[in-house]
């Protein structure tokens, strides 16, 4: 995969919205595509006639997605020159095709267009969803795993998922939780010293009360503070917090 | 896992929109989050009051998420019962934050759910996202792997994503090495408490000097605390810290 693929920028599946009613979706979808490194979009019989101001606008600093377009009279015409066809779909059809979730869905996409096949996924009407003669026209269905009980996805949302999944892709790599790298994790050392210097300011207040259970209160406190992996920059913080604390005390 | 849990359709993060400018936006938003299983809206401020007609028409059949949305003056108040939140943002900051990609997120705020913590997912205003103060209240960074030549990513967009994903992990939640154990966690408003009192004793200390650096000093302070995801004992031992610090001090 060259480096173009992998930021995402490299070729990906052409986005075809079949009869879109409303621009402002068109525009959602164009800005949607873009955020995720999708720049072919195509439209079959857009409702409104094309080009449409209000997808212009919904577009946002998308308008080069919208400015390419390419307009069809027919979907047959819109997928002559592609080799592999996912139909969005929620319903299910009479149609002995495999179904992909959308993580399977864009695997399998950057699968074929690693192989330089040409590839695209359809979505339908904002109303109705893909006519079941269109879906026939397709390699497989992509469908989006909605709650059963409000399954009625936003056209602009559909396209959104499928280019964010495709981005996905594009990386995989999990993150785990990773931490922001700009701050230096403090040593044992570091921590050490901020639990001995607490302790120290605190054995002057009498805290340490009654003896007995000084050493288990002690180790609360080493507990907390060890567990909670700091930054450096976090325990000279909290250093001079108790330097603070305790200096006043002392009569300065 | 309950059945209504695997459905999506069990307790899950509430999402809190800071600011909002357009109904639009927070009506796209419900839409979204009752799409994956959501309905637990908070608003922050929202530009143009509520309830908002546009809100009402844009989430279609998503009007219960509207009725039920909540209000809130100022973020504190907002996330006062919250025991886990993450902030959306795609900007880097210098803050000391563990940063999600949203399937890690999910599975995070899964296992979190799972052990009954209420949590929150935060999302800033439309133009500029989440202030650094706002981001400074939660416990890690919600962020989505956009293109990084177009990453102006829209509102309803960014909470269907956060809603997908928490959907979709429904599936596949499994419990990877997070040290939630039987100590309750503490809630937003117990971090708020021990940051007051901590303020407070350092006010007279004369640790906030120069003046013009107070706040910034503060919202280190904060950060540091909230980041650490407290226990409720963990609470009480530091509060009785922070007193026995500053009353001595005080000349008992």
């Amino acid at each position: 995969m060259s480096v173009m693929q992998k930021s995402g920028l490299g070729p990906g599946p052409l986005i075809i919205l079949v009869e879109p009613q409303m621009g402002e979706n068109i525009g959602a979808a164009a800005r949607a595509m873009l955020n995720f490194g999708l720049t072919g979009l195509r439209l079959v019989k857009p409702r409104d006639g094309w080009p449409n101001a209000k997808a212009g606008a919904m577009a946002a600093g998308a308008a080069a997605v919208i400015d390419n377009a390419r307009v069809f009279g027919n979907l047959e015409e819109a997928i002559a020159d592609c080799q592999y066809v996912l139909a969005t779909t929620a319903r299910k059809r009479e149609l002995h095709l495999p179904v992909f979730e959308p993580p399977a869905a864009a695997e399998q996409l950057h699968h074929r267009i690693d192989a330089d096949q040409t590839c695209a996924i359809l979505f339908g009407p904002e109303r109705a969803g893909l006519a079941t003669e269109h879906v026939a026209l397709a390699h497989g269905i992509f469908t989006i795993p909605v709650n059963p009980a409000f399954s009625s996805i936003n056209l602009g949302a559909s396209v959104l998922l499928a280019a964010y999944e495709w981005g996905c892709a594009a990386g995989r790599t999990q993150s785990f939780g990773s931490r922001i790298d700009t701050a230096t994790a403090a040593t044992q050392g570091d921590v050490d010293g901020l639990v001995g210097h607490l302790v120290s300011a605190l054995k002057d207040t009498g805290y340490f009360y009654p003896p007995e259970k000084r050493e288990v209160m002690e180790r609360n406190i080493r507990t907390v503070l060890t567990r909670v992996e700091f930054a450096q920059n976090e325990i000279h913080l909290l250093r001079g917090v108790v330097k603070a604390l305790s200096e006043k005390r002392r009569g300065k």
